[in-house]
């Protein structure tokens, strides 16, 4: 399979010369800041303006502490992706992937425990989370908790995909995450979104695949 | 549960405070053109908006031939919604929906006769496009098939949500769209994807939910 999945020549034809309009969008974007970024960091900024013909996000996405590496390693390791809606997990390529927000105990411990159902999800995650890779595309609280449980509860994920979206809180979630000593990958202000989370774990998913790193 | 599924105390408020400032953002983008959508309608662009944390998609998207009452009344009788891709069908909150993207024959017409997978996936639903609802979020190729399933086959669905992203073809296959005289909500140029497809959708299902039209 080509770029993106195609297998036909017309799907071959359309995601090259999208990759070359995309390429073209990003460096308009960035100008001279592009040199600030590596050829597998290039890779992914491509993957998410593709996803939502969105330049912007060329602007908005920040790496810190070497994610796309250790993400490679852990996806070579077959360590769980634990994500927070079903969304992104049906677009994730990768056999370890779980998503417990539908998960009968997380609607309970919402309800008693008067927490989103998001952030249950992430409680209910724990162990898993300890030594994954978690990927947030849509709550701010789930994210929040995974901070708390990094930041209280000694677990060490290895590396947190941090790309909730929204008006309330997104913003500020991914402020504190960026604050962390772990690898983690993120957008500035409200924009993110599961098509953001899926090209980025994807393209690191490719990258392990590829032998890169 | 409340809005956007919240059932928690937190997630209430959180969901209600986003409602408004996706209000007002949506007012300050649309100034005095905001009285050229009727009430429904403004509460799929609310949607649109809470999904993507993009103001702009309020001058994007495209309402044509009464579509919103149509897909209610189309999903009142239990038909079946057919979509692009996985993530998509992963989001819907409906019974009925169907995705042949990852069906073996799908792989087989596709390279058999040089198309994109998304195109031989349309051609394969044919029989439950006919009457049915139609939700496109992430190929053009599929667009332009389903046009031309109506354009050449008589094929008749009930309402198409096409909403494909990118820079190749996707304006191109939404303005055809909406040439058509069937009901479709679009949105004009590169941007779209999975939340919004998703958010449109599900706000049409949440309406017949609650016996509006």
């Amino acid at each position: 399979m080509g770029f993106m999945g195609a297998i036909s020549k017309d799907g071959l034809n359309i995601a090259n010369k999208s990759r070359e309009i995309v390429k073209n969008k990003i460096k308009d974007v960035l100008g001279g800041k592009i040199n600030d970024f590596n050829e597998e960091e290039m890779g992914i900024i491509e993957r998410v303006v593709h996803a939502t013909a969105d330049p912007e996000y060329a602007k908005l996405l920040v790496f810190k502490n070497n994610p796309i590496v250790e993400g490679i390693k852990a996806i070579k390791e077959k360590k769980p992706i634990i994500v927070d809606v079903n969304m992104i997990k049906a677009g994730i390529r990768y056999d370890n992937v779980k998503c417990f927000i539908d998960h009968p105990d997380v609607f309970e411990i919402a309800k008693k425990e008067g927490i989103t159902r998001a952030v249950a999800s992430m409680r209910l995650a724990k162990d898993l989370i300890d030594d994954g890779i978690v990927v947030i595309g849509n709550a701010p609280t789930a994210l929040f908790e995974v901070i708390r449980l990094i930041k209280e509860e000694d677990i060490y994920p290895r590396l947190v995909i941090g790309v909730p979206v929204g008006f309330v809180q997104a913003t500020e979630s991914k402020e504190e995450l960026r604050k962390l000593n772990i690898s983690n990958i993120s957008t500035v202000g409200p924009k993110g979104g599961t098509p953001v989370a899926v090209s980025i774990i994807n393209g690191i998913i490719a990258y392990a695949k590829k032998g890169k790193a």
